[in-house]
């Protein structure tokens, strides 16, 4: 099917323009508003055309968790000790493969300086701690263990701490943030147009001078004059798009984001030459805690096998389950570790036996039995040296037992994009060839982040403001 | 690390064409054959520019299959039935997820009509079936199974039936066939200008009209008064790409192609707006038979667990291997069944008990024990109600046990590309809005094909041939 025109004009073709200002920023979500706070701070003038009819984008109905580390006040006053070191060491095993090294620095040696920053922007953090999810906590706690890092194997490979903070309201947390974010790029002097779908670059002669967007019913041109930052999101709401490049995804039952996440902002760079990377990964939520007893439970596939160790990060189980296990995911249980999750998902099956319970899912004969023989086997030797889940997870699970059904359809599988447009840790946007396009940034889903395909929450918003912020400065401060 | 420049040239900068044609053919492995042939034949003046010295490409190294079906000649003297609907229906279980069905239905109608042209461009076959390999054969049959299609699951999708063609000679058959297409494409009147190195493509009011290349040390200009077609390979050779695109594929250690699979092409399009689709998709070669008495054994990953059926296409399992095993997978073997395998891989451990040798090969303790316990206790039965592989294959592994070392290192992992410009059946390239882009025609492994993830082997060859005659007949009839 045609996906909608992204042709660039030719500034020749522009008669006047409609609006100016020295930086037009497209999108008013994480990005958006952390780009443009930054660059209406640098001076510039500042128009954020944002096609809703208000800021917030995908973020707003976010989580809104926000990775930082390294020693955050939140993380000192909960207790925790943290060094940018094993931040660094945890992002480049948890965000690979091959994750761009140059964020993951960047990123890391703008932590502390960035919750800073949060906070001088109005975002309150409560400085406690919650350890039965990593997700939002139903109170305001502001600190959560949100990528696995205390579990199998980034506890192998960097000091575990909790870097998933949460702006202080309970539940989803991103509503909170992006007010506070959006209040202050508009305090700081950025002008919004709202209803303002931008649909196409202006070039004169290879530089982004403007765009041409579409505001109720009539085609506006609005003048950069010092450069584009496009933060429109990625593209989990085009299924055209997830078809190309990330058929897994088109699976996908509960998508993050809004409906502007059609991914036409990268397609708009890409017709002029942009560069893409990472457009196959994407993170999954398949978020089975709280309650955390459900970790004694062991996950098993159509095969009745498992395949990954319970306790690690809820996203990484969701990428498995999607991309390697065909959608088909079971949650085993005995009675001490049984509980309806926070998603009110129940077991669908309770049996006295496991080849009872294994025929009645519809597992190959004999296939859990051998699972769960091997793994109470393991348990009783009080460790799990097959997927490595922590010790204190590990018991044998006594019949009667039950599962609780994770397949595509009963359990919502939650995903986003991570792939985008190739930047500079400077926002630029690079052409196919590794040169910067002159007069275009991107920041936020719109651009390939901190994560080539693993994830861990915080990642999306956090890699959206602090990248937000440097593309925001670096237009800001282009030369016309 | 900056990619070498692919900005396009405006016609306006060109002085003078060096020379000049009504279709400028890039590349001339079997997609540029095939496109250069019918393009001349449909009374173009052709020229093609080849970047080796001489004729070839991937497809002259390759095994040189052509995945053909329905009732070819070859197919009917082996005694074999198939028709255009099991080949379809094969196809669209097989090629995806989701693939390319305007493509797949064109690639079966075109079927017997592309046997009976690449015999009359002298492309001997030998009407013969050689059942031990789904590779080539060291005789010189011209007929085998290549894609699994009598194993599970395709088996139970569509009737089985080998679609693997071999131009008559033995082991690798690629350079025969390559040989009689660039005879014909020459013979058919096709210009051909070697160690010329195309750059860029030249543009007139969005309209391709002709290439800049390197010969020799200068840039030569090359017109193309009605259309250029892209038949420059895939982008395995190209580090950076696949690192952006497909990061599995850096690991494989027996890249298929040749160095000029760099992806140029691709990029020269997408520097004019084309899209690509499937930069995700490779097939990866893991060619554990013949003999197939192997396929007795069982393939584990390194959590000592099956993966697969044994029996399916050799490209199934290495792209499991590559992209969801992490590369670690041993095929464990008893007596009965072992042989070393036409690699020349031998059993890197043998023992006298499952538990001896889990421990040897380092599985965890009582994985590898408890998935044979399972697997044997299934063959005394007759079957593999777990992975379904062929009951002809299933019988108890008896100790002593061998396992052969099929991780990435000591196996190799053979890639190539899949993914690439995203063209219509008549081989236009389209642009990000899904219109064809005047002038621009692509085919073979600069496209995305038939395939959007999984593969048979002679589909690459088959894909290659198919929709490069189209492609060169579409360019030859494009209006000036």
């Amino acid at each position: 099917m045609p996906e909608p025109d992204v042709t660039p004009c030719d500034a020749s073709e522009i008669a006047r323009w409609d609006e100016s200002a020295d930086v037009v920023v497209v999108g008013f979500g994480a990005a958006g508003a952390a780009a443009a706070f930054s660059a209406a701070g640098a001076g510039a003038r500042v128009l954020v055309a944002e096609r809703a009819g208000g800021p917030g984008g995908a973020a707003a109905l976010a989580e809104g968790i926000v990775y930082l580390g390294g020693g955050t006040p939140v993380q000192k006053a909960c207790g925790f000790e943290d060094s940018l070191d094993d931040m660094y060491r945890y992002m480049m095993a948890a965000c690979g493969p091959d994750p761009d090294e140059a964020k993951i620095a960047r990123y890391c040696e703008e932590s502390l300086g960035h919750f800073d920053w949060l906070v001088a922007r109005g975002v309150p953090f409560d400085p406690s701690f919650c350890a039965e999810t990593s997700m939002a906590p139903t109170g305001t706690e502001g600190l959560v263990y949100s990528g696995g890092e205390d579990a199998y194997p980034f506890n192998e490979i960097a000091r575990p701490a909790p870097r998933g903070h949460l702006a202080k309201t309970p539940r989803s947390t991103g509503w909170l943030l992006m007010r506070h974010l959006a209040d202050a790029a508009t305090a700081a002097g950025a002008a919004v147009t709202s209803d303002t779908r931008v649909d196409r670059l202006v070039l004169e002669d290879g530089r982004v001078v403007g765009v041409q967007a579409q505001r109720f019913g009539t085609t506006v041109s609005l003048q950069a004059r010092r450069g584009v930052v496009l933060t429109a999101g990625g593209f989990v709401f085009n299924d055209d798009m997830l078809r190309r490049h990330c058929p897994p995804l088109v699976r996908g039952t509960f998508k993050v984001g809004t409906e502007g996440d059609d991914g036409r902002a990268i397609r708009m760079a890409q017709a002029i030459g942009a560069a893409v990377r990472n457009m196959y990964a994407s993170e999954v939520s398949l978020p089975i805690t709280p309650p955390r007893t459900l970790i004694h439970g062991i996950l098993v596939n159509g095969r009745g096998q498992r395949f990954i160790n319970e306790d690690t990060y809820m996203g990484r189980v969701g990428q498995s389950a999607l991309y390697e296990q065909d959608g088909e995911v079971y949650l085993v249980v005995d009675e001490r570790s049984y509980d309806v999750n926070w998603m009110g998902l129940a077991a669908s099956w309770v049996c006295e036996t496991p080849a009872e319970l294994e025929r009645e899912i519809g597992l190959p004969e004999g296939s859990l039995q051998a699972t769960l023989e091997l793994y109470n086997r393991h348990a009783r030797q009080g460790g799990d040296p097959v997927f490595h889940k922590g010790a204190s997870w590990v018991r044998p699970l006594v019949p009667p037992l039950g599962a609780i059904d994770l397949r595509i359809g009963p359990a919502p599988y939650a995903p986003f994009t991570l792939g985008g447009l190739e930047t500079s840790v400077d926002g630029e946007v690079r052409d196919l060839a590794g040169h910067a396009i002159p007069g275009l940034y991107a920041a936020g889903r719109t651009t390939a982040g901190v994560c080539s395909f693993g994830y861990a929450s915080g990642l999306s918003i956090g890699d959206s403001t602090v990248f937000g912020r440097l593309a925001g400065a670096g237009a800001a401060s282009a030369s016309c």
